[in-house]
């Protein structure tokens, strides 16, 4: 098992790229590599490192490979997500794409032709450096197109799908050693309204990333420190199985982001509910990435983001490692121990097809399929989602 | 006649902000200085400044002193304009005040509070420094409230009057001896809509501020290369000054920004648009500053500008002085002659009292008002804009 972390700068977080601290990112990469961790995924702000549609801003570039440099100095690898574009509440577009420049991210001609240029430009410098795994797309861009998006853009599936394939084409034109991801959140598996369909996602991404996060579905519905929530990245897990299982692929399977949120977990709840939640994940045989969301808390002295983001590090935001560090950070030493199971008796549950995206919705951890499958375990059994014919 | 330019880098616009090239910036202030301007305003992007509600960039700070000491060792005054916000058609809002994070930056107290905090920290920089002038609020952030904006925020007059007021009273608390203006766009003055009013600006401004522009609504109504386009700078200044009376003061007025677009003026118009614009202008006795927009053509490497705004220069974007460079360069030169003119018959023309906001749109240069000042301009007649009982 791989293990890592996504990396949230200890000093001003992801504005730091405005502003690198070496010093500060050294020390972070200090702690992430001392505690056995071997991978990192980082965050380019697009409207930084791509002011205008035609200028990819080369002190930006210089302080990514810095970033993915100083990370190899310390023995971690890197993948580099290239659209941001959102992270921990906030929205980070261009102003080329806002306002009295509104465009379409996914389908307007203008921008895809830019962001090609960026893609194209960062492909080509990893290429050249041996410690990136490669790049993803855009973390939890589907958001845009999202029906829960305050400036929710128009976009089908046949759109989404050019704009996934054209974007892959061009990472691995020029950089085709490299691990093309694509970095979606749980609305690709539940909202039967999302445009990018969990059938895209399998067929476009070299391996299948998950990012699982109590706080949407699972945790308002069963409750804060209910048992259930140790078990719900498995769940995504099975699902993302099952499906491949109906397509007849076997990718492996990236856990990309997954972090103990304090609004749905006690503070005597978190070790427990991250070690349920890994020990449940490494079941599954063709997870081979665990990227933990994230390195360092974010900063008290910085406001205005959800209460719920401030504590999610391995780290504090001073940089002392924390009980959920800890835990991890034995795990791996101890060589990432599975629990072994005597034969359970099997119970199949029936999930829509992949190709039924319109009934994404009965997937929810809210809904009938999450709750036999949950029971089954509860009855010590083995439960396996399947798809219904 | 103090006279000078908004400076625009030359290299890479300002996204230089994200990654100051201190060479090209010397070498714009040697071109600017060498042709006799006298001062320049400066335009610090408000979401590189303050990336966070609770976060001023030390780094962005250190930029904005280095941008100010280097325009002082070449002889130029400064004024800062704290909140940008918009310029040249692009809108620079900070990630949290908008989409998930949506506010209303001019009512929403946790805003005005972070934007206290920036005007604080900038006033109490700016008061060590001899050569600045002052604070100005705002590159035409009125716009933020237009009906025309994409995104408008609703406020009401006492909302912006209480804006306006409170951040008058941060910047003279830290830097009394600043001037404090607002840097509002023609809507102030012909928009009925437009909460920031006429009386607002004049009351809350130390001088009062006019960005001229004949693309807005004289270009497209009277047409390209018109004679009427070169009045129209002097007819805002005399509108203000016709209110100023009405309320029975005389501060001096500063011609902040005029250029010229050359999307209504064909190139061999452009000299004698620009020297008419200032002669007209040079006859208002208490205009005392004229800022000419902008110091240097955009890079027509960088994409996405409307294209009148890659031209407005006095400078190209190789640094070469442009025919409207020369002409204000020799005008400098020449003690910024005016003319003078042997007495003629005055005429009066009614316009709206300065407490009739909603009445604004009757001064627009598509209505009578402009046509019966310019008529009798063109009738040999002295016109007098007074305010009608």
């Amino acid at each position: 098992m791989q293990f890592g972390v996504n990396y949230v700068p200890r000093k001003n977080w992801f504005y730091s790229w405005n502003a690198l601290d070496k010093k500060a990112i050294e020390e972070d990469y200090e702690a992430i590599a001392g505690i056995g961790l071997d991978h990192i995924r980082i965050f380019p702000l697009w409207h930084i490192i791509q002011p205008n549609p035609a200028l990819i801003s080369p002190q930006a570039i210089d302080d990514l490979l810095y970033v993915i440099d100083a990370a190899h100095a310390k023995g971690l690898r890197v993948t580099v997500d290239i659209f941001q574009g959102h992270l921990s509440s906030f929205d980070f577009l261009p102003s080329w794409v806002l306002s009295w420049h509104k465009r379409n991210i996914f389908t307007d001609p203008f921008v895809i032709q830019a962001q090609e240029k960026l893609i194209r430009t960062l492909a080509k410098e990893c290429a050249h450096r041996d410690m990136i795994d490669g790049l993803s797309l855009g973390n939890e861009i589907i958001q845009f197109a999202a029906d829960r998006h305050p400036h929710k853009m128009d976009l089908s599936i046949e759109q989404a799908e050019k704009w996934l394939d054209g974007h892959r084409r061009i990472a691995k034109e020029e950089f085709p050693h490299g691990e093309f991801t694509f970095s979606y959140d749980d609305d690709l598996l539940f909202d039967s309204q999302q445009p990018f369909t969990p059938e895209l996602a399998l067929r476009y991404s070299d391996s299948i990333t998950i990012h699982s996060w109590i706080f949407g579905i699972v945790g308002p519905h069963w409750g804060k420190d209910h048992e259930v929530l140790g078990y719900f990245t498995r769940y995504l897990l099975e699902i993302v199985n099952a499906w491949q299982k109906e397509l007849g692929v076997n990718k492996s399977l990236w856990l990309q982001e997954v972090g103990a949120p304090r609004n749905y977990l006690s503070a005597g709840s978190v070790v427990p509910f991250v070690e349920k939640t890994i020990i449940q994940a490494s079941q599954i045989p063709n997870l081979n990435r665990i990227t933990w969301w994230c390195s360092h808390d974010v900063s008290r002295k910085l406001s205005d983001f959800p209460e719920v983001e401030y504590d999610l590090g391995l780290f504090t935001e001073h940089g002392e490692i924390k009980p959920e560090g800890e835990w991890i950070r034995d795990w791996i030493h101890a060589g990432c121990p599975k629990e072994t199971h005597s034969p359970k008796e099997k119970i199949f549950i029936d999930i829509p097809s992949v190709h039924d995206y319109h009934l994404r919705h009965e997937l929810r951890a809210d809904g009938h399929i999450f709750k036999q499958w949950v029971d089954a375990i509860n009855h010590g059994c083995e439960p396996e989602l399947r798809v219904r014919r």
